[in-house]
Protein backbone atom coordinates (compact mmCIF):
# COMPACT_ATOMS: atom_id res chain seq x y z
CA UNK A 1 0.00 0.00 0.00
CA UNK A 2 1.04 3.48 -0.70
CA UNK A 3 2.89 4.88 2.53
CA UNK A 4 1.21 7.80 4.20
CA UNK A 5 4.02 9.51 4.04
CA UNK A 6 5.36 11.10 0.25
CA UNK A 7 8.57 10.57 -1.07
CA UNK A 8 10.87 12.96 -1.73
CA UNK A 9 14.13 14.08 -3.60
CA UNK A 10 16.94 15.94 -2.33
CA UNK A 11 15.94 18.89 -4.91
CA UNK A 12 17.45 22.10 -3.78
CA UNK A 13 14.87 24.25 -3.52
CA UNK A 14 16.24 27.96 -4.82
CA UNK A 15 17.89 25.74 -7.85
CA UNK A 16 14.13 23.96 -8.31
CA UNK A 17 12.27 27.09 -8.05
CA UNK A 18 14.52 29.08 -10.68
CA UNK A 19 14.38 25.67 -13.43
CA UNK A 20 10.25 25.67 -12.68
CA UNK A 21 9.96 29.39 -13.69
CA UNK A 22 12.03 28.69 -16.99
CA UNK A 23 9.35 25.79 -17.30
CA UNK A 24 6.57 27.58 -16.92
CA UNK A 25 7.66 29.85 -19.70
CA UNK A 26 8.26 27.33 -22.24
CA UNK A 27 4.86 26.03 -20.63
CA UNK A 28 3.30 29.55 -21.73
CA UNK A 29 5.23 29.43 -24.99
CA UNK A 30 4.26 26.43 -26.27
CA UNK A 31 0.39 27.48 -25.03
CA UNK A 32 0.28 30.07 -27.42
CA UNK A 33 1.26 28.08 -30.17
CA UNK A 34 -1.27 25.07 -29.54
CA UNK A 35 -3.62 27.77 -29.37
CA UNK A 36 -2.42 29.19 -32.77
CA UNK A 37 -2.26 25.57 -34.27
CA UNK A 38 -5.45 24.50 -33.36
CA UNK A 39 -4.86 21.03 -33.52
CA UNK A 40 -3.49 19.59 -30.36
CA UNK A 41 -6.03 19.25 -27.00
CA UNK A 42 -4.65 19.01 -23.63
CA UNK A 43 -6.38 17.34 -20.66
CA UNK A 44 -4.93 17.85 -17.09
CA UNK A 45 -6.34 15.85 -14.19
CA UNK A 46 -5.98 16.88 -10.71
CA UNK A 47 -6.64 14.58 -7.93
CA UNK A 48 -5.66 13.78 -4.39
CA UNK A 49 -7.00 14.15 -0.74
CA UNK A 50 -8.50 17.80 1.02
CA UNK A 51 -5.76 20.10 1.17
CA UNK A 52 -3.04 18.23 -1.36
CA UNK A 53 -3.37 21.85 -3.38
CA UNK A 54 -4.93 21.78 -6.61
CA UNK A 55 -6.57 24.98 -6.73
CA UNK A 56 -2.69 26.38 -6.10
CA UNK A 57 -1.04 24.45 -8.38
CA UNK A 58 -3.22 25.21 -11.05
CA UNK A 59 -2.56 29.21 -10.62
CA UNK A 60 1.13 28.42 -10.42
CA UNK A 61 1.37 26.15 -13.51
CA UNK A 62 -0.20 28.40 -16.12
CA UNK A 63 1.26 31.75 -14.90
CA UNK A 64 2.79 32.25 -18.69
CA UNK A 65 -0.52 31.51 -20.04
CA UNK A 66 -3.38 32.64 -21.95
CA UNK A 67 -6.14 32.48 -20.17
CA UNK A 68 -8.20 32.38 -23.56
CA UNK A 69 -7.77 29.03 -24.66
CA UNK A 70 -7.40 27.63 -20.62
CA UNK A 71 -10.47 26.69 -18.85
CA UNK A 72 -10.52 25.11 -15.54
CA UNK A 73 -13.47 23.15 -14.17
CA UNK A 74 -13.48 22.27 -10.31
CA UNK A 75 -16.12 19.34 -10.01
CA UNK A 76 -18.20 19.45 -7.22
CA UNK A 77 -21.36 17.71 -5.26
CA UNK A 78 -23.23 17.07 -8.68
CA UNK A 79 -26.25 19.36 -9.48
CA UNK A 80 -29.38 17.16 -9.52
CA UNK A 81 -29.45 17.97 -13.26
CA UNK A 82 -26.06 16.02 -13.29
CA UNK A 83 -27.24 13.21 -11.65
CA UNK A 84 -30.24 12.48 -13.64
CA UNK A 85 -27.53 11.75 -16.56
CA UNK A 86 -24.89 9.29 -16.24
CA UNK A 87 -21.64 9.91 -14.44
CA UNK A 88 -19.61 11.14 -17.17
CA UNK A 89 -21.92 13.43 -18.63
CA UNK A 90 -20.76 16.27 -16.80
CA UNK A 91 -17.58 15.29 -17.06
CA UNK A 92 -17.82 15.01 -21.20
CA UNK A 93 -19.42 18.77 -21.62
CA UNK A 94 -15.84 19.87 -20.40
CA UNK A 95 -13.46 18.08 -22.52
CA UNK A 96 -11.03 20.29 -24.55
CA UNK A 97 -11.35 21.29 -27.70
CA UNK A 98 -8.28 21.34 -30.49
CA UNK A 99 -6.18 24.22 -29.49
CA UNK A 100 -7.30 24.65 -25.80
CA UNK A 101 -6.04 23.12 -22.34
CA UNK A 102 -8.64 21.96 -19.57
CA UNK A 103 -8.03 21.31 -16.17
CA UNK A 104 -10.06 18.72 -13.74
CA UNK A 105 -9.84 19.81 -10.33
CA UNK A 106 -11.32 16.40 -9.15
CA UNK A 107 -12.54 14.72 -11.91
CA UNK A 108 -14.55 11.33 -12.53
CA UNK A 109 -12.68 9.55 -10.34
CA UNK A 110 -14.85 10.99 -7.74
CA UNK A 111 -17.38 8.23 -8.87
CA UNK A 112 -15.96 5.82 -7.96
CA UNK A 113 -13.52 7.06 -4.70
CA UNK A 114 -16.57 8.08 -2.70
CA UNK A 115 -18.79 5.87 -3.75
CA UNK A 116 -16.34 2.84 -2.50
CA UNK A 117 -15.31 4.39 1.10
CA UNK A 118 -19.11 5.34 1.84
CA UNK A 119 -20.62 2.03 0.13
CA UNK A 120 -22.87 3.98 -1.95
CA UNK A 121 -23.54 1.77 -4.65
CA UNK A 122 -23.10 -2.39 -5.20
CA UNK A 123 -19.12 -3.44 -6.14
CA UNK A 124 -20.86 -4.47 -9.01
CA UNK A 125 -21.44 -0.76 -10.23
CA UNK A 126 -18.36 0.29 -8.94
CA UNK A 127 -16.71 -2.65 -10.59
CA UNK A 128 -18.08 -1.45 -14.19
CA UNK A 129 -17.44 2.37 -13.68
CA UNK A 130 -13.12 1.27 -13.62
CA UNK A 131 -14.22 0.23 -17.44
CA UNK A 132 -16.46 3.17 -18.04
CA UNK A 133 -13.63 5.50 -17.16
CA UNK A 134 -11.24 3.39 -19.65
CA UNK A 135 -13.40 3.47 -22.07
CA UNK A 136 -14.13 7.32 -21.62
CA UNK A 137 -10.78 8.86 -21.76
CA UNK A 138 -9.97 6.02 -24.90
CA UNK A 139 -12.52 8.12 -26.55
CA UNK A 140 -10.83 11.32 -26.12
CA UNK A 141 -7.52 10.28 -26.73
CA UNK A 142 -8.32 8.64 -29.83
CA UNK A 143 -9.65 11.85 -30.86
CA UNK A 144 -6.05 13.47 -30.31
CA UNK A 145 -6.59 14.82 -26.70
CA UNK A 146 -3.17 14.59 -24.29
CA UNK A 147 -4.28 13.30 -20.71
CA UNK A 148 -2.00 13.73 -17.84
CA UNK A 149 -3.14 11.93 -14.90
CA UNK A 150 -1.48 13.92 -11.32
CA UNK A 151 -2.29 12.03 -7.83
CA UNK A 152 -1.05 14.90 -5.79
CA UNK A 153 -0.15 12.79 -2.70
CA UNK A 154 0.52 14.60 0.69
CA UNK A 155 0.92 12.51 3.90
CA UNK A 156 -1.55 12.09 6.84
CA UNK A 157 0.77 14.67 8.86
CA UNK A 158 0.98 17.56 5.86
CA UNK A 159 -2.76 17.35 5.54
CA UNK A 160 -3.27 17.91 9.13
CA UNK A 161 -1.14 20.90 9.15
CA UNK A 162 -3.03 22.61 6.44
CA UNK A 163 -6.42 21.81 7.70
CA UNK A 164 -5.51 23.44 10.53
CA UNK A 165 -4.20 26.36 8.69
CA UNK A 166 -7.96 27.13 7.52
CA UNK A 167 -9.41 27.36 10.72
CA UNK A 168 -6.46 29.90 12.00
CA UNK A 169 -5.53 31.74 8.85
CA UNK A 170 -8.65 34.16 7.81
CA UNK A 171 -7.30 34.23 4.23
CA UNK A 172 -7.68 30.58 4.77
CA UNK A 173 -11.20 30.24 6.42
CA UNK A 174 -13.08 30.16 2.95
CA UNK A 175 -11.79 26.74 2.06
CA UNK A 176 -12.72 25.32 5.47
CA UNK A 177 -15.13 22.82 5.61
CA UNK A 178 -16.02 21.08 8.83
CA UNK A 179 -16.55 17.85 6.40
CA UNK A 180 -13.35 17.51 5.74
CA UNK A 181 -11.98 16.83 9.69
CA UNK A 182 -14.69 13.94 9.15
CA UNK A 183 -13.08 12.78 5.35
CA UNK A 184 -9.21 12.67 7.01
CA UNK A 185 -11.02 10.11 9.56
CA UNK A 186 -10.99 7.69 5.86
CA UNK A 187 -7.90 8.80 4.95
CA UNK A 188 -6.19 5.48 4.90
CA UNK A 189 -9.18 3.80 3.04
CA UNK A 190 -9.43 6.60 0.45
CA UNK A 191 -5.50 5.99 -0.45
CA UNK A 192 -6.73 2.08 -0.45
CA UNK A 193 -8.92 3.22 -3.71
CA UNK A 194 -6.22 5.76 -5.18
CA UNK A 195 -3.79 2.71 -5.12
CA UNK A 196 -6.85 0.79 -7.02
CA UNK A 197 -7.49 3.24 -9.79
CA UNK A 198 -3.91 4.14 -10.51
CA UNK A 199 -3.46 0.44 -10.91
CA UNK A 200 -6.56 -0.26 -13.01
CA UNK A 201 -6.80 3.19 -14.70
CA UNK A 202 -3.50 3.30 -15.80
CA UNK A 203 -3.97 2.57 -19.55
CA UNK A 204 -3.30 6.37 -19.64
CA UNK A 205 -0.86 6.51 -16.71
CA UNK A 206 -1.25 8.26 -13.59
CA UNK A 207 2.01 10.23 -12.27
CA UNK A 208 2.23 10.54 -8.03
CA UNK A 209 3.23 13.76 -7.31
CA UNK A 210 4.62 14.15 -3.94
CA UNK A 211 2.98 16.97 -2.61
CA UNK A 212 3.97 18.08 0.76
CA UNK A 213 5.89 20.79 -0.54
CA UNK A 214 4.09 23.30 -3.05
CA UNK A 215 7.18 24.20 -5.51
CA UNK A 216 7.96 20.57 -5.39
CA UNK A 217 5.17 19.30 -6.47
CA UNK A 218 4.71 22.09 -9.40
CA UNK A 219 8.70 21.25 -10.64
CA UNK A 220 7.24 17.67 -11.21
CA UNK A 221 3.57 18.49 -13.05
CA UNK A 222 5.63 21.64 -14.74
CA UNK A 223 7.95 19.28 -16.09
CA UNK A 224 5.83 16.93 -17.50
CA UNK A 225 3.27 19.15 -18.55
CA UNK A 226 6.30 21.01 -20.48
CA UNK A 227 7.10 16.95 -22.24
CA UNK A 228 3.77 16.75 -23.13
CA UNK A 229 3.62 20.00 -25.15
CA UNK A 230 7.19 19.34 -26.43
CA UNK A 231 5.83 15.64 -27.86
CA UNK A 232 3.01 17.57 -29.81
CA UNK A 233 5.61 18.53 -32.05
CA UNK A 234 3.58 22.07 -32.50
CA UNK A 235 4.00 23.59 -35.28
CA UNK A 236 3.28 27.09 -36.80
CA UNK A 237 0.59 27.18 -39.07
CA UNK A 238 1.18 27.83 -42.59
CA UNK A 239 -0.48 31.99 -43.80
CA UNK A 240 -3.64 30.69 -45.53
CA UNK A 241 -4.24 33.89 -48.30
CA UNK A 242 -5.49 34.27 -51.62
CA UNK A 243 -4.43 37.63 -51.15
CA UNK A 244 -1.17 37.70 -53.43
CA UNK B 1 -17.17 61.39 -35.07
CA UNK B 2 -14.49 59.76 -33.62
CA UNK B 3 -11.40 60.48 -35.02
CA UNK B 4 -9.54 57.36 -36.43
CA UNK B 5 -6.36 58.55 -34.71
CA UNK B 6 -6.68 57.44 -31.04
CA UNK B 7 -6.02 60.22 -28.23
CA UNK B 8 -2.52 59.12 -26.48
CA UNK B 9 -1.65 61.02 -23.16
CA UNK B 10 1.90 61.98 -22.12
CA UNK B 11 2.69 58.77 -20.33
CA UNK B 12 6.21 57.72 -19.91
CA UNK B 13 6.53 54.40 -21.40
CA UNK B 14 8.83 52.88 -18.94
CA UNK B 15 7.47 54.41 -15.54
CA UNK B 16 4.00 53.14 -16.75
CA UNK B 17 4.87 49.51 -17.66
CA UNK B 18 6.23 48.87 -13.74
CA UNK B 19 2.95 50.74 -12.45
CA UNK B 20 0.84 48.10 -14.46
CA UNK B 21 2.69 45.66 -12.98
CA UNK B 22 1.77 46.11 -9.56
CA UNK B 23 -1.68 47.00 -10.19
CA UNK B 24 -1.96 43.79 -12.25
CA UNK B 25 -0.68 42.01 -8.47
CA UNK B 26 -3.32 44.06 -6.78
CA UNK B 27 -5.92 42.38 -9.25
CA UNK B 28 -4.82 39.17 -8.63
CA UNK B 29 -4.80 39.49 -5.30
CA UNK B 30 -8.31 40.64 -4.98
CA UNK B 31 -9.58 38.11 -7.46
CA UNK B 32 -8.76 35.67 -5.51
CA UNK B 33 -10.31 37.31 -2.48
CA UNK B 34 -13.24 37.84 -4.71
CA UNK B 35 -13.32 33.85 -5.45
CA UNK B 36 -13.05 33.35 -2.00
CA UNK B 37 -16.20 35.67 -1.06
CA UNK B 38 -18.16 34.12 -3.99
CA UNK B 39 -20.58 37.54 -3.69
CA UNK B 40 -19.63 39.79 -6.60
CA UNK B 41 -19.08 38.48 -10.09
CA UNK B 42 -17.28 40.60 -12.85
CA UNK B 43 -17.97 40.54 -16.40
CA UNK B 44 -15.56 42.42 -18.87
CA UNK B 45 -16.83 43.19 -22.52
CA UNK B 46 -13.51 43.64 -24.90
CA UNK B 47 -14.84 45.30 -28.00
CA UNK B 48 -12.97 46.59 -31.09
CA UNK B 49 -11.68 46.41 -34.57
CA UNK B 50 -9.78 43.58 -35.80
CA UNK B 51 -6.02 43.46 -34.59
CA UNK B 52 -6.93 45.76 -31.58
CA UNK B 53 -5.39 43.50 -29.23
CA UNK B 54 -7.79 41.66 -27.41
CA UNK B 55 -6.36 38.49 -27.13
CA UNK B 56 -3.32 40.29 -25.90
CA UNK B 57 -4.99 42.13 -23.47
CA UNK B 58 -7.11 39.10 -22.13
CA UNK B 59 -3.44 37.31 -21.45
CA UNK B 60 -1.49 40.32 -20.48
CA UNK B 61 -4.59 41.25 -17.70
CA UNK B 62 -4.39 38.47 -15.70
CA UNK B 63 -0.59 37.73 -15.30
CA UNK B 64 -1.05 37.45 -11.60
CA UNK B 65 -4.60 35.89 -11.50
CA UNK B 66 -6.05 32.21 -10.63
CA UNK B 67 -7.40 30.92 -14.22
CA UNK B 68 -9.79 28.79 -11.52
CA UNK B 69 -11.84 31.38 -11.33
CA UNK B 70 -11.34 33.10 -14.93
CA UNK B 71 -13.44 32.24 -18.14
CA UNK B 72 -13.02 33.58 -21.61
CA UNK B 73 -15.14 33.53 -24.49
CA UNK B 74 -14.44 34.57 -27.81
CA UNK B 75 -17.40 34.81 -30.11
CA UNK B 76 -17.13 34.19 -33.31
CA UNK B 77 -19.98 33.42 -36.43
CA UNK B 78 -22.70 31.90 -34.15
CA UNK B 79 -23.37 28.20 -34.71
CA UNK B 80 -26.57 26.56 -36.22
CA UNK B 81 -27.59 26.14 -32.76
CA UNK B 82 -26.85 29.46 -31.39
CA UNK B 83 -28.55 30.75 -34.65
CA UNK B 84 -31.56 29.13 -33.49
CA UNK B 85 -32.33 31.29 -30.43
CA UNK B 86 -32.47 34.73 -29.90
CA UNK B 87 -28.91 36.42 -30.20
CA UNK B 88 -28.53 37.14 -26.50
CA UNK B 89 -28.97 33.06 -25.42
CA UNK B 90 -25.14 32.66 -26.05
CA UNK B 91 -24.29 35.36 -24.36
CA UNK B 92 -26.16 34.72 -21.26
CA UNK B 93 -24.90 30.80 -21.06
CA UNK B 94 -21.82 32.74 -20.30
CA UNK B 95 -22.36 35.11 -17.75
CA UNK B 96 -20.35 34.85 -14.74
CA UNK B 97 -21.43 33.44 -11.64
CA UNK B 98 -20.93 34.50 -8.21
CA UNK B 99 -17.18 34.77 -7.71
CA UNK B 100 -16.02 34.63 -10.85
CA UNK B 101 -14.59 36.82 -14.16
CA UNK B 102 -15.67 36.22 -17.50
CA UNK B 103 -14.37 38.37 -19.86
CA UNK B 104 -16.08 38.66 -23.37
CA UNK B 105 -13.67 38.57 -26.82
CA UNK B 106 -16.32 40.49 -28.81
CA UNK B 107 -19.94 40.13 -27.44
CA UNK B 108 -23.49 40.87 -28.01
CA UNK B 109 -22.64 44.23 -29.82
CA UNK B 110 -21.62 41.84 -32.93
CA UNK B 111 -25.12 41.22 -33.30
CA UNK B 112 -25.54 44.82 -34.04
CA UNK B 113 -22.30 45.68 -35.91
CA UNK B 114 -22.49 43.68 -38.23
CA UNK B 115 -25.79 43.58 -39.39
CA UNK B 116 -25.80 47.46 -39.34
CA UNK B 117 -23.14 47.92 -41.98
CA UNK B 118 -23.97 44.34 -43.78
CA UNK B 119 -27.64 46.22 -43.73
CA UNK B 120 -28.50 42.36 -42.88
CA UNK B 121 -31.79 43.26 -41.03
CA UNK B 122 -34.60 45.89 -41.23
CA UNK B 123 -33.59 48.85 -39.32
CA UNK B 124 -36.65 48.43 -36.74
CA UNK B 125 -34.90 44.86 -35.95
CA UNK B 126 -31.89 46.81 -35.20
CA UNK B 127 -32.98 49.12 -33.41
CA UNK B 128 -34.76 47.17 -31.39
CA UNK B 129 -31.64 45.34 -30.29
CA UNK B 130 -30.46 48.24 -28.65
CA UNK B 131 -32.88 48.26 -25.74
CA UNK B 132 -32.79 44.47 -25.98
CA UNK B 133 -29.22 44.88 -25.10
CA UNK B 134 -30.02 47.79 -22.28
CA UNK B 135 -32.04 45.40 -21.18
CA UNK B 136 -29.79 42.44 -21.04
CA UNK B 137 -27.23 44.31 -19.22
CA UNK B 138 -29.61 45.61 -16.61
CA UNK B 139 -30.61 41.95 -15.66
CA UNK B 140 -27.26 40.95 -15.03
CA UNK B 141 -26.28 44.65 -12.61
CA UNK B 142 -29.31 43.57 -10.69
CA UNK B 143 -28.13 40.41 -9.83
CA UNK B 144 -24.91 42.21 -8.48
CA UNK B 145 -22.72 41.24 -11.75
CA UNK B 146 -20.27 44.03 -11.93
CA UNK B 147 -19.97 44.59 -16.40
CA UNK B 148 -17.17 46.87 -17.48
CA UNK B 149 -17.09 47.32 -21.57
CA UNK B 150 -14.23 48.65 -23.32
CA UNK B 151 -13.91 50.01 -26.93
CA UNK B 152 -10.60 49.53 -27.58
CA UNK B 153 -9.83 52.11 -30.01
CA UNK B 154 -7.17 51.43 -32.49
CA UNK B 155 -6.06 53.94 -35.36
CA UNK B 156 -6.33 52.95 -39.30
CA UNK B 157 -3.09 53.24 -39.42
CA UNK B 158 -2.00 51.43 -36.87
CA UNK B 159 -4.56 48.65 -38.22
CA UNK B 160 -2.56 47.95 -41.06
CA UNK B 161 0.88 47.78 -39.64
CA UNK B 162 -0.69 45.14 -37.68
CA UNK B 163 -2.77 43.40 -40.14
CA UNK B 164 0.15 43.88 -42.68
CA UNK B 165 2.68 41.58 -39.80
CA UNK B 166 0.22 38.90 -39.31
CA UNK B 167 1.02 38.05 -42.83
CA UNK B 168 4.73 38.48 -42.85
CA UNK B 169 5.50 37.32 -39.34
CA UNK B 170 5.32 33.04 -38.81
CA UNK B 171 4.15 33.33 -35.65
CA UNK B 172 1.33 35.61 -36.81
CA UNK B 173 -0.30 33.75 -39.59
CA UNK B 174 -2.67 32.03 -37.86
CA UNK B 175 -4.31 35.01 -37.30
CA UNK B 176 -4.51 36.21 -40.47
CA UNK B 177 -7.72 36.35 -42.33
CA UNK B 178 -8.27 37.65 -45.99
CA UNK B 179 -11.89 38.40 -45.12
CA UNK B 180 -9.98 41.17 -42.09
CA UNK B 181 -8.63 43.36 -45.46
CA UNK B 182 -11.99 43.46 -46.55
CA UNK B 183 -13.81 44.53 -43.42
CA UNK B 184 -11.34 46.99 -42.89
CA UNK B 185 -12.44 48.92 -46.10
CA UNK B 186 -15.71 49.53 -43.95
CA UNK B 187 -13.83 51.42 -41.11
CA UNK B 188 -15.16 54.37 -40.76
CA UNK B 189 -18.66 52.60 -41.09
CA UNK B 190 -17.91 50.42 -38.43
CA UNK B 191 -16.99 53.43 -36.64
CA UNK B 192 -19.98 55.15 -37.10
CA UNK B 193 -22.13 52.75 -35.61
CA UNK B 194 -19.80 52.11 -32.39
CA UNK B 195 -20.34 55.96 -32.05
CA UNK B 196 -23.98 54.91 -31.93
CA UNK B 197 -23.76 52.06 -29.29
CA UNK B 198 -21.13 53.95 -27.36
CA UNK B 199 -23.73 56.83 -27.03
CA UNK B 200 -26.69 54.67 -26.59
CA UNK B 201 -25.95 51.56 -24.53
CA UNK B 202 -24.39 53.47 -22.10
CA UNK B 203 -26.15 52.81 -19.12
CA UNK B 204 -23.92 50.75 -18.39
CA UNK B 205 -20.93 53.24 -19.64
CA UNK B 206 -18.05 52.17 -21.72
CA UNK B 207 -14.68 53.16 -21.59
CA UNK B 208 -12.86 54.40 -24.76
CA UNK B 209 -9.47 52.66 -24.55
CA UNK B 210 -6.67 54.31 -26.75
CA UNK B 211 -4.91 51.13 -28.37
CA UNK B 212 -2.24 51.74 -30.50
CA UNK B 213 0.24 51.23 -28.08
CA UNK B 214 -0.12 47.92 -26.07
CA UNK B 215 1.33 48.95 -22.55
CA UNK B 216 -0.95 51.83 -22.64
CA UNK B 217 -4.03 50.03 -23.74
CA UNK B 218 -3.17 47.33 -20.31
CA UNK B 219 -2.64 50.14 -18.35
CA UNK B 220 -5.99 52.32 -18.64
CA UNK B 221 -7.88 48.83 -18.43
CA UNK B 222 -5.56 47.11 -15.57
CA UNK B 223 -6.81 50.40 -13.74
CA UNK B 224 -10.20 50.56 -14.35
CA UNK B 225 -10.58 46.96 -13.17
CA UNK B 226 -8.51 47.82 -10.11
CA UNK B 227 -10.55 50.34 -8.86
CA UNK B 228 -14.12 47.91 -9.90
CA UNK B 229 -12.82 45.52 -7.21
CA UNK B 230 -11.91 47.78 -4.89
CA UNK B 231 -15.66 48.97 -4.83
CA UNK B 232 -16.93 45.67 -4.44
CA UNK B 233 -14.97 45.98 -0.79
CA UNK B 234 -13.99 42.21 -1.40
CA UNK B 235 -13.88 41.37 2.70
CA UNK B 236 -12.27 37.50 3.47
CA UNK B 237 -15.80 35.29 4.40
CA UNK B 238 -16.07 34.46 8.56
CA UNK B 239 -14.76 30.97 9.61
CA UNK B 240 -18.28 28.67 8.88
CA UNK B 241 -18.02 25.73 11.75
CA UNK B 242 -19.37 23.61 14.67
CA UNK B 243 -16.24 21.85 15.48
CA UNK B 244 -15.19 24.72 18.62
Amino acid sequence: MMKRNTFTEGLNKAETVKQTKAVLKQIGELQHQMYAESKHSLLLVFQGMDASGKDGLTRDLFKYCNPVSISVKSFKKPTPEEYAHDFLWRVHRHSPPKGAVQVFIRSHYEDILVPTVENLFTPEIIEERYQLINNFEQLLAHNGTRILKFFLHISYEEQELRLTERMENERKFWKHNDGDWETRKKFDQYLEVYESILTRCNQIPWQVIPSDRNWEKLWHVANSVLRALEEMNIQWPPLKTELR
